[in-house]
């Protein structure tokens, strides 16, 4: 069973999608509906697959200039391969496809939500939730398919699927990063171009629809107003899945790297009944039952009484998820037990070598689930309605727009204070149990229940669907009722997958720079050299610049939205009668292409830094460990900024965001009941107008940004630090030499001097022996001494009758 | 002469002080008005002499606290000597003095520019720019008079005036680190507390006054006018004052450290005319040369004629500045080439020890003055009236509040992109020509001028209280025009002034976290060790957290002073009819008060953090070097964010402030002029408001943040790090072994083995030589090859005569 077990992830992933196209079809069977609904529906489909559609066509431009630049890098570096192409093709390939999934179900969803909920309401939460499972369940069977599929047949490739040697397996890790590039290209274009399309929609919607025409949201009369449901779907579904899909591989990747190192550290090769790729197999292992486990965990989200409010809604989807993270770390338990060996011996940098029981790998998978489970409630405490962050924004905003901004800043900024301290425990702990091995494993396990997670996240925007969709075509009062209570519960559970996308994010990103550190075989990185230090000040620069650019696209790509929803209100006739029809595709369009082409110049600074840093100082013949190491101090400025500026920016947008709605219930300002409308309602949508691209555009683009910037790192790894042999880690420890020189002796009787020289931290003593005996004797007394490094039998001495032969070999 | 030069700096600043004393002179013989002008002007001047008594009685218990913890430290650490102690309260009140004489001249010199603008132009700026110069001269003076009177003092004690070797000059140089530690404590005082005293009397005068009251502003029934004003001076005037004061101080220690670094690696000692501490001196004797060239500068500051605009007043100050400059290069020039060896020994990170002629020192020099000319440009693109990107903001102020607030937070955020490369260029070409001793020089370089830029700097708000005294006395409007020229310079000064001070924050954190490193003899900071990541982490975080208390804290006090003002305008009978007197003095006691209050949690954030991470590992029993390690990856953290953040909220702060003062003159927005009073002026008034706290409180407060957070590390360091001997650093070079093995000769001819083994970056290889000759050929061809550290002669050997007899040396 052991030798198979290469194997079962793959059979999870294929278990896991084919339940998927069950869950699709069943969805897919429910009612659609009927007129106006139906063609509401339709409109925002045909919108969702007008954006896919222009969307890959840039993708595929920037498809072909990668595999251009990855074959000429694999024509010039002999370490890489030509099939890192293919698989970065792929990668994107599967990316797109399972985000395709995604937006197509997510769109069908919505109406048939609608008409579930005049049935009742758990049909409702049936079908929505279904929805979001088939959602979640594509997205994570398409990541550990297609990189399992493409492990086993590098493996195979480059190995013939039997362990050789941990270099031979770094190039079939490096030809991996690949597909996972390719995956994180693609979150590039979902995420930040997504961003910019939800925002530039709702914003050119509101602007002219709402503030010029004075027609209420989501009327079919405004032409943007499908643009606008679009956008829900482009930016929270297709990129959060896009997101977490990048994330999944990236961290399974990551953590099968420095699986490869541990088997270094351990001198090279271990014996165990996996094939001696235990370590490497072991977050593929957790990845792949994390599938079946996340379909359990959507099994259990149901709830039977139609009477049933927002918290027994939430309880369903709480007692999914968090069954799921129980089963995740039983499994983990047993796959760390059962796939590593008793102990493993691990680099600490400056502590050498330790022993590492397989339990403390365990350790640092659970690390992983709690931070997973922490971070969500540190999102929702600092955005959640009701609680005292927000009331005080509330209370702020009593004195206008700007005490409300300055409130909702605080908010975000100070939330950065117990995240920040969470991730840094959290790299502490799990680096303590298990070293860089178990950075990554602590985010294997936390992206493990990534189905969940997903199915979770996608609920929200589809029960938000739903409830436009009911009020649009005009439903029985209870079908919004039903749906209102959904979309409260998908706005909570926004907020918190927001949190675990960062988390995952930081962690991911973490877990590549060990990788990376690994891979250029480079010291460490050390920030005391200024070119290392200025480049961490740069990198730190990059997440704010970008944040600075999403969201002046968002204002451009608005304003191109204002300019056509205000020529087709001048131009066509009876529109505002609703005798006339807007030309919903036009704006669909308009979004589109302004989005993707706004998101350029974002894209290239993400893309571009890095190989300038990397390639310019190699233009000048700067020693290329040496920009490994500036790289390396980029990617940290760059995630250690970017996890910041990512939380400061998600929850001061969800803060302000929550502030707003509370007025909506009414809220007690100075002892009086203010709602809608009051001055101090009208302060809190502003801070909503600044946070909004703030949540939905700067604010999770910050994850792809730092992921994919570690990733080209590590692409670009091989080619910075080359391939180091099994002992580049000697260098800490003690060094050793004997010398032995046979002098003089009588017949089997030699003379000889044993000296040993000890090379310690630097300091070196040397030991000299004089002792006599045969050659024999002489020789086992030496090597009892150490490494034998040389052997003089000198030649004047007649009586010496036997040579000594050893192996000179290289010091460890 | 050489041999006086470590008085030189000592003669200079009493120079300086000695102008100063004439200056201020001169400026309080100057006409003070009468009347209303005259009573204004003391109410201001008992504000500001309010606060800083309340201040000092603060400061007096926050420095027997601290004293008495550097007692503790100075009882149990042996190489910390209790003088530190003596020091620290020196520095405090030397700090402290300046700040007061800062003020004292600031609230004296403004009524005499409003009496000197009613004469002409020229006169006024004379007076106010006089009043400047005063307290430029007096921070500078006194910081170079107390360092440098300190360092005699502690090179007396310690080493008898005479070099002995750099461990007894390190206890030296962390002795003197207690003055830096005392002059930087009360710029955390000065500059957050003031930031917050200025801000909330500002918020709380505007708030009941202009808009609960409906009075104008600056109108003296206010009650909280006079905090108002109060506010201006405390901020902008002794909170920068302090700021520079610790920069100029923190810098110039942190070169000699780093210069007694040189030394070290030079061999222990230098023998030149300067008593062989050339390197340690010249950062001082370039700081006391700056005093003289500065008090040059400010003597070119004047205009002639009486119809003179902003470009000839901007000119004048111009001159003095780039003249300032100018001959500050000069004088570095004269200074490396004359007070250092022609070549040094540097050591470079990963490169080993090279050759650096004197020459390199001084390009370091000017790549500092280059910072702190450039800095200032970017300011004032980013924040300038007229400038492209207020502008933007200012059109984007016609679609509301929230997109002004969105295109004032981009543009910050943008302008880190020029200030960061900047810093990094500077960082990297300071490193590349002089290592780590040379960022420290270009910063020293750039703080030359920290006299005239103060003057530049204080000019301002003198100019702004002028015309305020203008309004408030009602004077002819031609007084007004003319304090308004002079106050218009002054806000574009103000804005550069804040680029410069971050640039000099920057690069004095940076020379600090050098001489940190050389302290704690740790081998530089590994991120890659997850400890110390965790804490680069936890150390950006910071910042943010730390800009959220105080602009919370700016709200909090804000409110206390709302609620005064409310009731002294119910229980004062009359006040509204003029009648009526309003208590100034309690309000200015309510801002005081609250200011101090709130700066507390920031502080104790700030002093804190580096604490706990030093001594609570320490408990646990943490290797010292491990934590040392940590405690810099956190001053690392701090420093990147720390800078970015000052960036970004300086600036967005500053663009803010002139989008809204451009509706004054009228702007153009979509082809249609727009003043003061529209919906679009209405946003950008909102947009300054949040913009206040940013560029006045929790903008400047990052430069203390940063500069007190490496200058505590630097004194925990000896603690952390213990002293190291002299060859820590040969551990990166190549290593070099020669054994001679003499084996058999005839008479004097021998014959040996020559065996090299050379050890470069862990890798060894051995090359053996056989060679025959004398044994003194062979000790010769031997001692070519390196450093002998083994000579075997074989005692059989019967034929030799002579045996050789080489010391066995440590390897280098």
């Amino acid at each position: 069973m052991e030798s198979m077990m290469i194997w079962m992830p793959i059979v999870a992933a294929i278990i896991g999608l084919l339940y998927m196209l069950v869950k699709q079809k069943w969805v897919m069977k429910q009612d659609a509906g009927d007129g106006k609904m139906k063609e509401i529906s339709d409109h925002i489909y045909e919108g969702a697959l007008a954006f896919l559609n222009a969307e890959y066509k840039l993708l595929a431009i920037f498809v072909v200039i990668v595999s251009i630049l990855l074959a000429i890098v694999a024509f010039f570096v002999p370490t890489t391969s030509y099939l890192i192409v293919i698989a970065f093709i792929c990668g994107a390939i599967f990316s797109a496809f399972a985000g395709n999934i995604g937006m197509k179900i997510a769109t069908k969803t919505n109406v048939r939500t609608t008409q579930a909920a005049r049935t009742s309401l758990p049909n409702a939460l049936k079908v929505s939730f279904g929805g979001g499972t088939v959602m979640g369940l594509g997205v994570a069977g398409l990541a550990v398919l297609g990189l399992t599929a493409f492990f086993i047949f590098f493996f195979w490739f480059f190995m013939d699927s039997t362990w050789t040697n941990t270099m031979d397996m770094t190039v079939v890790l490096e030809t991996l990063a690949g597909f996972s590039l390719g995956a994180e290209s693609i979150a590039l274009f979902a995420r930040v171009g997504g961003g910019i399309y939800t925002k530039a929609a709702d914003v050119g919607a509101d602007l002219v629809g709402k503030v010029e025409a004075g027609i209420p949201e989501d009327d079919p009369r405004n032409p943007a107003t499908i643009a606008d449901n679009v956008g829900d779907n482009v930016g929270d579904v297709a990129g959060m899945g896009a997101d977490l899909f990048g994330s999944y591989v990236a961290t399974v990747l990551a953590a099968m790297v420095l699986g490869n190192y541990v088997i270094k550290d351990m001198g090279g090769s271990i014996s165990d009944a996996f094939g001696g790729i235990g370590p490497i197999l072991l977050p593929m292992a957790i990845a792949g039952v994390g599938i079946i486990i996340s379909m359990i965990g959507t099994m259990l989200v149901k709830i039977n009484s139609n009477d049933a409010k927002e918290s027994q809604v939430m309880g369903a989807l709480n007692l999914g998820n968090w069954v799921s993270i129980g089963l995740v770390a039983a499994a983990c338990f047993v796959l760390c037990k059962w796939m590593l060996p008793e102990t493993m011996k691990m680099e600490f940098f400056g502590e050498g070598l330790q022993e590492i029981s397989s339990m403390r790998v365990f350790y640092a998978t659970l690390v992983g689930l709690v931070v997973g489970a922490v971070i969500s409630s540190v999102t929702e405490y600092y955005t959640g309605l009701g609680k005292s962050p927000i009331l005080k924004i509330v209370q702020q905003s009593s004195t206008g727009a700007g005490t409300n901004i300055i409130a909702g800043l605080a908010t975000g900024m100070i939330s950065t204070f117990p995240s920040v301290l969470l991730f840094a425990g959290a790299i502490w702990a799990s680096y303590f149990f298990a070293g860089f091995y178990g950075v990554a494993l602590a985010a294997s396990a936390m992206m493990a229940t990534t189905a969940m997670q997903l199915a979770i996240d996608a609920f929200g925007p589809i029960a938000d669907n739903a409830g436009g969709i009911a009020e649009m075509s005009e439903q029985e009062p209870i079908v919004r009722e039903r749906t209102d209570i959904l979309d409260s519960v998908g706005n909570t559970t926004a907020a918190t997958g927001k949190g675990f996308a960062i988390a995952s994010a930081a962690l991911t990103s973490l877990a590549l720079f060990a990788a990376y550190v690994t891979f250029t075989g480079i010291d460490g990185i050390n920030i005391f050299k200024a070119p290392v230090l200025a480049m961490l000040f740069v990198g730190g620069m990059v997440p704010v610049v970008f944040s600075a650019l999403a969201m002046n696209a968002v204002g451009k790509a608005a304003m191109e939205m204002v300019q056509e929803v205000r020529r087709q209100f001048k131009d066509i006739p009876g529109i505002m009668e609703g005798t006339g029809k807007p030309e919903y595709d036009k704006c669909v369009a308009i979004s589109t292409q302004a989005s993707l082409k706004e998101m350029m110049l974002p894209g290239l600074l993400t893309i571009g830094f890095p190989l300038i840093i990397a390639f310019v100082p190699m233009i000048f013949g700067m020693d290329n460990l040496a920009i490994a190491e500036m790289l390396g101090g980029y990617m940290a400025g760059v995630t250690v900024s970017g996890v910041l500026w990512a939380i400061f920016q998600n929850n001061a947008g969800g803060a302000w965001d929550n502030a707003k709605k509370s007025f909506e219930a009414g809220v007690e300002i100075n002892g009086e009941m203010t709602y809608k409308g009051s001055e101090a309602h009208k302060a809190a949508v502003t801070g909503d107008t600044v946070g909004d691209p703030f949540k939905d555009t700067s604010g999770p683009s910050m994850n792809i940004l730092i992921k994919l910037t570690c990733l080209i790192g590590l692409v670009i790894a091989p080619i910075l630090g080359g391939h180091t042999s099994d002992d580049t880690h000697a260098k800490n420890e003690i060094k050793k030499e004997v010398r032995v020189e046979v002098k003089s002796g009588e017949s089997e009787i030699a003379q000889a001097t044993i000296t040993t020289t000890t090379i310690q931290n630097g300091k070196t003593s040397t030991d000299i022996q004089e002792i006599k005996g045969t050659v024999a004797e002489i020789e086992a007394k030496a090597k009892e001494a150490g490494t034998i490094v040389s052997v003089n039998v000198e030649k004047e001495a007649k009586t010496i009758t036997k040579e000594v032969k050893v192996e000179v070999e290289e010091i460890k």
